[in-house]
């Protein structure tokens, strides 16, 4: 791909159809990205149907094959692992730059992760993949990227409170049918998540590892070092599901390397790149999940000593999982790519 | 009180129409307390109701007065710290042993702060009134109890998922009426929260103290280090409020003072008074709210290893905050007189 002579992007997404494809197209016609062709691709259930595509018109989702990324320049991935896996050579083979939302690629050394408000300089060393971190660890990073830039931090607790969404399209039909159930006396029925998420709390995303830690646990720890560059940092997770539809919100300890004063940790999180400081105690302000879904920016409030090591900040942060935690973290990828 | 002289006892219960109120008068006929006469009072607004008491029968709700304890063996405080406050001393006056579940006298030297499984010999030191501690701070110590044992926890940090009956009977009213509003198009209307609570998350419980702590956050840490007797433990806590009917949920770390091996934390847990070890991830099974309610067991799992330092157990644990975390605790208390 030749940045420089290119106007306009041929664009293709892979696993179109889910919750951070769709936000994807939606993303892309809201920030105006440069698009010749858009491409939506998907598995061969969905292949011949017409979706509005808004800006971009009426598109027919194709059904992707090896020979589906033909002529395309950008590659964005929302497809799970194994279909990640499965196309990422033909990806690469086509010359397309592949901008991938699975967790397949983001530990390899020759593929880059990237929060483009952090490390957008990785983005650049690619090797036709790029990989897009994790939802909860997007979030928490955007948050503490202004902290960790006054001191190190040394060691990150973080305990989630994860939205439905972030398990597709299908976890936010299964709450609110639930819901619906408990109010109207109607049978439970569970197909997304393992148990009850309506008026529920599941202590369980991903599988467990022989560390008892969920896959969703060690993503902040290895996918956050490997982003901030810093292999030695320490990170301990606890991954919650609960019952909102959108937005994740994550209760967060940074013991940074020095002591910090609490208005220059304010000033540093109201100047991060796509942080905004929401946190007037006064009057009872700070990030709610509703106040944070469909939209880019990560609130974060709660800004306070931690009260068990004097080097650590407290907060709490909200930012939505399906943007900013996927589908415009990607765009925001590929805009790093247009100049 | 003569309590080796007595088989039944007048207990009384002030503040007897709200959550913990009635709750306390169905763990007194559960437990088979040995009650001669069962005294209800509250507000003048409830006085002369009649409500139906279980095992005791019909009783009218009386009028709490400066002259309402006389002829009482025990007293149980289900009101407001201001009632409480007003009331102590008629208390005293009248010969009973106050057990009040108000955070009023918490934090009084001369008032024995107690969680029978863990400090009932300071039940034995009371001037007249001992104090029920917060509900989050008896799940929370209950579920470390055993491992404060088997080494001294020098740092604890929570972040808590609390219930929204944790506010009172008009809690689930509140969340129930929302999350039909918002499953049918209606209107959403706050009262007992100052935000939309259902199918979102509020973190904040009680009012903002100046070091950026909120009331609720600051109990675990002064009450918890009254309750051990260790007033050098750091304790750092986040409290967020949960669309949850009931059970409040806690993410731990606990660090202790020696590195513990991880099956002899998991004996002292299932080992512990009034806890029981839930925690077997090969079958995904852990605490969840909607299993622990309307029962008096604090249920912990997801027992691992700290990853930031070697010292520290991360765990999650789930206990009825209406039940163990208020009625229940001080029925125990109250049981330690009985003898």
């Amino acid at each position: 791909m030749s940045e420089e002579k290119l106007k306009k992007y041929n664009v293709g997404i892979l696993g179109a159809t889910g919750a951070v494809g769709q936000e994807m197209v939606k993303v892309l016609g809201e920030r105006d990205f440069p698009v010749a062709e858009l491409r939506l691709l998907a598995s061969s259930r969905s292949a011949g149907k017409v979706v509005d595509a808004g800006k971009f018109g009426k598109v027919t989702i194709r059904e992707a094959s090896d020979d589906s990324f033909e002529g395309l320049d950008i590659v964005l991935g929302a497809a799970e692992n194994d279909i990640s896996k499965k196309f990422v050579n033909s990806i690469k083979a086509s010359g397309a730059i592949y901008i991938d939302n699975s967790s397949a690629f983001r530990l390899d050394p020759d593929v880059p992760l990237v929060v483009p408000e952090i490390n957008p300089d990785d983005a650049f060393k690619h090797h036709g993949v790029i990989a897009n971190p994790n939802c909860s660890t997007i979030i928490t990073l955007v948050a503490i990227n202004g902290i960790n830039k006054l001191s190190p931090i040394e060691t990150l607790y973080a305990s989630t409170y994860q939205a439905v969404s972030g398990a597709g399209a299908k976890g936010p039909v299964e709450m609110y049918d639930q819901a619906k159930a408990v109010l109207e006396g109607g049978e439970i029925k569970t197909g997304v998540f393992p148990y009850q998420i309506a008026f529920n709390l599941i202590p369980q995303i991903g599988g467990f590892g022989e560390n008892g830690y969920t896959s969703e646990e060690m993503k902040l720890q290895n996918e956050g070092r490997k982003i901030l560059h810093m292999p030695e940092m320490k990170v301990s997770c606890t991954c919650v599901r609960v019952p909102v539809e959108r937005s994740h919100s994550i209760s967060v300890i940074a013991i940074t390397k020095d002591k910090l004063d609490l208005e220059d940790v304010a000033k540093a999180v109201s100047e991060a790149p796509g942080c905004r400081l929401v946190d007037d105690k006064a009057s009872n302000v700070y990030p709610m999940p509703l106040d944070t879904s469909d939209q880019d920016t990560v609130f974060v409030g709660r800004i306070r000593r931690d009260l068990a090591n004097e080097n650590g900040i407290n907060l709490w942060c909200c930012g939505d999982q399906v943007r900013k935690g996927a589908a415009t973290n990607a765009v925001q990828i590929a805009e790093l790519f247009v100049k």
